[in-house]
């Protein structure tokens, strides 16, 4: 366990919460996010429950932080690959999302499960988020700069793509995928996209 | 209430399970699934637990037959539409499945919400599941064989069709699409669907 009591007095305050989220992401590969609350988490940072209402406010303040840490991890992900060649980078984009959700499931499933999204910390959160979907457009806008798709509202496209490539997602993470290799008909899936929107 | 009572004796029994199926609909559609138990159907449907218990095994079989009745109405609603032209009935299709997802979305929920589907009555389940997903293999087949998709596996195409759907129809149920207008962007990812495809 990661020692982030605050009597300790050293620990600076923002590495004290990152450790705080480091453990609310354990309990939420571990457990699921139904196991996310104060007192699981503060057992599992060795600290008392005290230590992380003052911090997150609540198990809703706590939760919002991993989502943000997920969101951002997402972002990531999507702009990982900034090849120049416009169809190649929405491919390798639309391939580590799905990367990223079969490495994290838990993380996925909080992110997009239709849950309600926590109110407390719901600004930085939906920051995140709209920074994450925000990738997704530039990549569309500089295809369509670039005569790669064909012109139109970027956000609408990128919505497109993000509702396709989030079923497809959802359906190989509950197992609904029924053709016998799941990484080919992503593939099919992502080229049927980019020739549609072409 | 509906009388149910198995006591009252002249209901003949295929009647009483499906007015406990009925029950446990308006329980689901009412108070989510998580309260679709057997004591709540038996009080909604005015009979003993023992009632439920005799006809559905469990809690697990009278969500399954809910789950059954769900698949059933999204294969209607995927086959309402047998136009003659191919594209017209894969845009008819692909539009009444947001149409049963909008007007049925805990049952939307319940049959794709990526929790584990009951192992009580699974076999009726698949069965209702796998014939909602061959009436759009069949549409696929259909398109395919007169030319209006292009050549391929149809299984694998209506895989793509399914996940892209089912995306966009979770994200709209849960407020995640950020077009003003959700209908019309869903007519795009039609349009987008069967461009990509043929």
């Amino acid at each position: 366990m990661t020692d982030v009591r605050p009597g300790a007095g050293r620990t600076p305050s923002r590495a004290v919460e990152q450790a705080l989220v480091d453990a609310a992401e354990r309990v939420l590969v571990r457990d699921g996010l139904g196991a996310v609350t104060v007192r699981a988490v503060a057992t599992e940072a060795g600290v008392a429950p005290m230590g992380v209402y003052n911090r997150f406010g609540s198990k809703d303040g706590l939760i919002a932080a991993v989502l943000v840490r997920g969101f951002d991890g997402l972002r990531g992900a999507v702009t990982a690959d900034d090849d120049a060649d416009p169809l190649a980078r929405l491919l390798a984009s639309g391939r580590n999302y799905r990367l990223f959700a079969l490495d994290r499931p838990q993380h996925y499933g909080a992110m997009f499960g239709g849950r309600p999204l926590p109110t407390e910390g719901a600004d930085e959160l939906v920051a995140a988020a709209t920074a994450a979907f925000e990738a997704l457009v530039g990549h569309v806008r500089y295809a369509m700069a670039r005569g790669a798709l064909r012109d139109g509202d970027p956000v609408e496209a990128a919505q497109v793509i993000w509702s396709s490539v989030h079923g497809a997602v959802s359906l190989e993470l509950g197992g609904a995928v029924l053709t016998p290799d799941p990484s080919a008909t992503y593939e099919t899936l992502l080229r049927m996209l980019l020739a549609g929107l072409a």
